[in-house]
């Protein structure tokens, strides 16, 4: 079992890489063999005890996606992306990544002649605009957003290089992964996890939005295990469409911020500042909050049951002191 | 008023020119100029009092797309696209003309950087797989087909090519249009035009599906009259949504037979065979046939009553004797 992981170097990459080696297998077969890429050369993993192969790629150049999937390859999990507010920002070049970039690769895993499986990651962000919430699993996609519009998208693309036998696609619509390990990034979610990240760590951080607004989100932990759950699923599962919403919770940024009160007291909480952005809030203010991920849970997705868990799994996993 | 139609010498293309002439303004503005362009050249329309410029035009490259839509165009018409059938046998071709080409033209129209219109010919090609009908305004796009995933990643880009004020678009998805004139085409659904036209012209026709299948159809004078209605409309009434479903009628092939019969007497009937095609009904049969399109009646757009009114006005504009 080759798999290979486009975005590696992405804090949901890592967290991947991780649970696949220590799992040891995929679909019932050994892992054997793992290739890294991202657009910055993925570290090695330590102990790793297959060989890894690790490829700086930029996914718009097909060339390199020749390398970052050899043949051999039997699953991609595709990460990889130019985030919500530099695809807002820098129009090209989400076209670039986020539509070229998804386009080279499906087009690499039809070269390949194997019918590879693609587990490829779509966004919360295909919703938005004038619509009955909850959002179910047959409303229709309104992106608001160039982020969302270019992962909507991929996911027409993956369906119908599915349909035409050139992969084995499943595109899931991740919920706001949060809290994420690490540092601030310039997608408009960024700060969904920084006000929590960075006061468990003893540092400031700023919310640019109301504690009313509601979130769609879903931890690492669990996130990771539904990449790997998607690859798991047989085809014939998915049905006519290979791309489906993933479950979550929905909860304020104020429950979110009562929860690690709950669970880390009221020192974390004091250094949040609460200093709104309308230009970032004009963004997530399109991203919907509320859904009915039937199909999802049906196929045996998790879903997240409170945000307490999610700060212990954070201080578990991810702290940095 | 400088319009620019794209895909100008196909039969909605030739339709759209002379209706244009016929009513010489669009939006309260004299017409002053046509551009016509399409992958052979268009015919210069007769008795036009108004310059028209015929380009030949690959719409997959850049180059052309700039002669096709020269700066100084207020409206783009885009009609142009390999269809159903041959983006099924010719998968790249499709990916080239169906998707590089729309992006190529809604790039060439934020280069002119005056917000052109853009008035988007996308098809009900766009729904399938497992759904429950009838196909709702918000029900998901689920296409079955790659011509119908790349007119849905047109749909996408255009209304994120609206929202970010490079065009101002509006998505027509249009009910199989028939009765079309001329000759069959690589169209999975050239049929449905030619076991009427065929007939009335006294030539003989094959029906390769059974009599009960059901279609969602236009006739080409409503069609076109919604293409020019989309060009009317402000573009605050199309919300946060660009794209729409266009009203249509269901019909069996059996019933619009029967109003062949009704309109034209017995005789064209006799020349339809009904040799069944299961390649051409595998493509077809993942269509649908039964639609509330509310959203395109709230906003003025007409549909078919019955076809018999198809049958007459394919005999008083169209027939070749």
């Amino acid at each position: 079992m080759h798999v290979a992981i486009i975005g590696a170097a992405g804090f949901l990459g890592r967290k991947l890489t991780t649970a696949l080696l220590a799992r040891g297998q995929l679909r019932g077969a050994a892992l054997s063999q793992l290739t890294l890429a991202d657009v910055v050369a993925p570290d090695t993993p330590n102990g790793a005890t297959i060989p890894v192969q690790c490829e700086t790629t930029d996914i718009a150049t097909p060339e390199d996606i020749a390398r970052a999937i050899p043949s051999g390859v039997d699953v991609v999990f595709h990460l990889a992306a130019i985030v919500s507010g530099q695809a807002e920002a820098e129009f090209d070049t989400g076209l670039r990544v986020n539509l070229a970039g998804p386009l080279n690769i499906f087009q690499r895993c039809r070269a390949l002649g194997t019918t590879p499986m693609v587990v490829y990651a779509s966004s919360v962000a295909v919703y938005g605009g004038d619509m009955p919430t909850p959002i179910e699993d047959l409303t229709i996609l309104n992106p608001q957003t160039s982020y969302g519009a270019q992962k909507a998208i991929g996911e027409l693309l993956l369906t119908d290089f599915s349909r035409k036998g050139f992969l084995d696609g499943r595109g899931l619509r991740l919920p706001t992964v949060t809290i994420r390990p690490g540092k601030p990034n310039k997608a408009a979610s960024s700060f969904m996890s920084s006000i929590f990240r960075e006061p468990l760590q003893g540092q400031p951080a700023n919310c640019p939005v109301s504690p009313d607004y509601p979130v769609w989100l879903s931890a690492p932990r669990n996130t990771v295990h539904n990449l790997l759950h998607a690859a798991e699923l047989e085809a014939a599962e998915l049905g006519t469409d290979r791309c489906l919403g993933l479950p979550g919770m929905t909860a304020t940024i104020g429950e979110m911020v009562e929860a690690m009160r709950r669970v880390a007291g009221d020192e974390p909480v004091s250094r949040i500042t609460w200093e709104r952005d309308p230009e970032l809030e004009r963004i997530v203010l399109g991203w919907k909050a509320h859904f009915s991920p039937n199909r999802a849970r049906r196929l045996g997705f998790v879903e997240d049951r409170n945000f307490e868990d999610n700060v212990r799994w954070f201080l578990e996993d991810d702290i940095e002191r």
